[in-house]
């Protein structure tokens, strides 16, 4: 799985692209392929949730989980007792993972069968995933999770006490090998369907919160936070 | 990777649970694990998109794909030409693989940075997904694919012709090794913090449907039928 090495590839670059390698090149719906460095932060930085993949004992698992983006790095903590997140530690050089980030924006309804589709964004990083040692770049990836969920919320919170950090593993992996993809419009239906007589067309989805609930303990006096009311 | 082998492991019996193996008992919050078969259903028919976790050249890929569910099967489909399903092929017993599906409920946030938690619902698969040659299978899973999405809508579409159907696979995937993990309620501060001046509570999510939105080309006589109506 070999790919040219280039200044741009470092990603602490500026380049406006991530370079493709023969991971991140599709074998079909290749038009839907981007490298486009805008686009994958802006994938990603729509959500907080990946699916994280990774291997046990030569199978692999996907589990959901929370992560943070400063740059061009992405952060996920954990347990220091959870199984990828101890095999990253002992792993070198690193462990072997795929995040992988969707949004789902419509349903596309063909008039066959076969033309059914889904509009969505996704952002597939490929790489190997390091353990965090260093303080700093630990608590500023804790805030980075925090605030990919509820942008502002780490500065309205108590930050992690020296027990809590001991129990937490943090782990990186650069964006680096990453490509997103995306389909938009309307169905691709066949000529000769154009007549058929099936509705045909998009069902966009939506998505929101509703009105925060406070905690059944939370102090009366304290509102609902400007973050809050912002997202 | 070993687990006694019950008569209730099937797949096909009616046991209210499947059965934990080493692989669907967590090693944390062991107590948001379920492997109750009503939720675990409920889960997975609740949405259409999972992410599919597999190896490739011996490292981890997680892809978002459409599935779609008939009693105890889940049902994958792709181009003849995909990487995965080309694998499922020629892979005896099987595919290796891991296929997810993560609802987000709520966000939850805590007084404190580390007790930072979201409100999910998850179903995590694990197994061997096998290449369906019977047409009659074939037919029926493309069916539930296009049904899990939007109920009712393959009666109403185009089959796929023998030219579609040469150009698809679909790999099968039995619940057997399954289980869901659901974090509900609040947030779990910690006693000392229950003064500290920082909002607490959960923010739920919500998510829905648009109005459809017609093709360019739809005959103007076709109105939205009742399966989209009822979404």
């Amino acid at each position: 799985m070999q790919h040219t090495a280039t200044p741009d590839r470092t990603g602490s670059g500026t380049a406006a692209s991530y370079v493709p390698t023969d991971r991140t090149v599709p074998t079909r719906a290749k038009q839907r392929a981007s490298y486009d460095r805008e686009l994958v932060h802006s994938i990603l930085d729509e959500t907080y949730l990946c699916h994280l993949g990774f291997l046990r004992d030569g199978a692999p698992v996907v589990l959901p989980t929370l992560y943070g983006r400063i740059g061009e790095r992405l952060y996920v903590h954990g347990s220091t007792g959870s199984r990828p997140l101890r095999s990253a530690k002992s792993a070198d050089p690193g462990l072997p993972v795929c995040l992988t980030v969707t949004h789902v924006d419509a349903l596309v309804l063909a008039r066959s069968a076969f033309h059914h589709s889904i509009n969505y964004r996704s952002v597939v990083v490929h790489g190997n995933a390091v353990t965090v040692t260093d303080p700093e770049e630990r608590r500023l990836a804790l805030d980075a999770i925090v605030d990919q969920v509820v942008p502002g919320r780490s500065r309205d919170s108590r930050p992690a006490d020296a027990k809590e950090l001991a129990a937490t593993a943090v782990i990186r992996l650069d964006l680096d090998e990453v490509s997103a993809k995306v389909r938009t419009g309307g169905p691709n239906d066949e000529p000769e369907d154009l007549g058929l007589p099936h509705w045909t067309g998009i069902v966009p989805l939506t998505r929101g919160y509703a009105e925060p609930v406070p905690a059944d303990d939370l102090d009366p006096a304290i509102g609902i936070p400007d973050y809050l009311s912002a997202l």
